[in-house]
């Protein structure tokens, strides 16, 4: 870590916690203030926070350690971790080998093995006219985006999952809030479309690694966002049914597209490269697995997130509610 | 279960199943259609679903059991529990003394034991003319509150968990659609505040056995809920450092309200009933628990998100952003 860094780090705090100083007359709990190193034991104060191994993303990182209790003389020692007095410190933790868990975003009980014996041709056959316009709007959709992308299924999938982790997550706020203003229980469907939203999420923090967005990119993502969050929070607000059944069809594109990747990686077209730190974690991989390897997970993801989705849609299509019915929570 | 209700379900089952194969003409994998029992194998159909015991709120629950593909002669027996093609199975699990888990919204592995040693007397002092508007909001929130429930804790803990499930929600969802259009790790916050919202969900879950919502009670919560969602969400954008202080106000208040409402129980105002089984469950309290036992958990709960908003406020008030700093996932 960069010592400059870390100084520009601390002085930020230090003027920030003499600034705070001066302007709240600390409570003390009856000790004196020691100023000099920015420790206050009034209020509420993140102290200075040492440089430390949490989040690979970013080089700036900071933590706070160890959460303990000021001294009794109103001083700390100011060492490379330094308590905060709301701190709530995570357990450091340890993989199976022995070297430090460095992931802040999922530990280790988060971490599974991808069910790739699911049914990869499994697909819906519309049933209705509603559903018929779901399945026509995929397509549609599937034709600008196969454009945009030609073969680069790398920067397919990074862009794509960021989409991908929007229904799960409306879904999810949908179900929550109406289970708190109806007063009612939920079959387990909230926490189903969240792990859903979450799951899509770490595979966009995989791709992340193999692949980087330019300029234009993030603004078209940004500005996707922005369009199909409001589209999908109206049409699941209206129709949850048709909602949970178009995200099923996009769910059989996402295979069919991770299929011709793999297709691209075995023939050479796309360099397999060794899988990245996050995703061996993530998935229980072989400390030597691949690229390949990780799309084959992310595939059997995304055909499990079909079936949960046409399964919701099932609930509805079947004239009850998806409380009714409890949510496929076992899978990992 | 009834049999009306069970044959009722089936014809609804039935109906839905004859009109949608009139109408899609489905594919069936070259099988013939068996419309007398509503089967269909095309497409995807949720057959005759079972009465089984998975949520104990409703009395209509059905689940859709078995997700075994269907036989080449295209006929199932239409026994009480039957495939659905897309269904995925949740599987059977056991307590520990063997009788069967009945949640669905939790698993055996989202139990935990309260952490009822948490300090509940740490307070905020507010450290800028921001804090102090924060706090004098709760406040000033606090007296019509106060107004409303009088000592009815019961009620008032029922109510207020419909709000304090709001925020986590909110700002989950923010952190979860920032990191996808930044293409930035979130150093586990999602999901930490996440769980809090889930968790106060469960609160709700809990109190909603011991107290019934009047009917003006429910559309106080509906208004309440319209508003505070969107007022959160606004502030949540404009200063995710206020918004946080002010959910580490609104926790320390209700750290005092359940100490009130652990007086009225302990003297015999309140009925000390025996602990509701969800509550059991999920915070592993001991089969003879009571009423008392469950409000401990829940307060040191509440305390733990105090702690956990204060700190996400102090991470802002020291220039930080959350994603440097690791949330605390380790509680449960």
């Amino acid at each position: 870590m960069n010592s400059s860094i870390i100084a520009g780090s601390l002085l930020r705090q230090l003027r920030g916690q003499f600034l705070s100083n001066v302007a709240a007359g600390p409570v003390l709990f009856g000790q004196s203030p020691v100023i000099l190193y920015g420790i206050s034991l009034g209020g509420s104060r993140l102290l200075s926070t040492a440089a430390a191994e949490s989040s690979k993303t970013s080089s700036s990182d900071q933590t706070a350690a160890k959460s303990s209790k000021p001294s009794s003389t109103g001083k700390f020692k100011v060492e490379k971790e330094v308590a905060s007095y709301w701190g709530v410190e995570p357990n450091k933790l340890v993989k199976d080998d022995g070297t430090e868990w460095k992931w802040t975003s999922f530990r280790p009980w988060h971490a599974y093995t991808a069910n790739t014996s699911v049914d990869l041709d499994k697909h819906h056959d519309p049933a209705t006219f509603g559903d018929r316009m779901m399945r026509l709007t995929v397509k549609a959709l599937r034709w600008p985006t196969d454009i945009f992308f030609q073969r680069r299924y790398g920067c397919r999938a990074m862009m794509l999952e960021t989409v991908a982790a929007v229904p799960g997550m409306v879904a999810g706020l949908h179900l929550h809030l109406r289970s708190l203003r109806r007063f009612e229980h939920t079959g387990g469907w909230i926490r189903a479309l969240l792990e859903e939203a979450e799951n899509e999420r770490m595979h966009l923090m995989t791709f992340m690694e193999v692949s980087d967005p330019r300029w234009y990119e993030r603004a078209l993502v940004f500005t996707v966002q922005g369009i199909f969050f409001n589209a999908y929070l109206l049409a699941y607000i209206l129709s949850p049914r048709l909602a949970h059944r178009m995200v099923g069809y996009l769910e059989e594109e996402a295979v069919h597209s991770y299929t011709e990747y793999l297709k691209d990686l075995d023939s050479g077209k796309i360099e397999n490269v060794p899988a990245p730190a996050i995703a061996i974690d993530y998935w229980r991989l072989a400390p030597d697995a691949t690229l390949r390897d990780v799309v084959v997970a992310v595939r059997a993801d995304e055909a499990h997130h079909r079936d949960v989705n046409h399964f919701a849609s099932d609930i509805y299509y079947n004239g009850l509610a998806l409380k009714e019915v409890p949510a496929p929570l076992d899978y990992h």
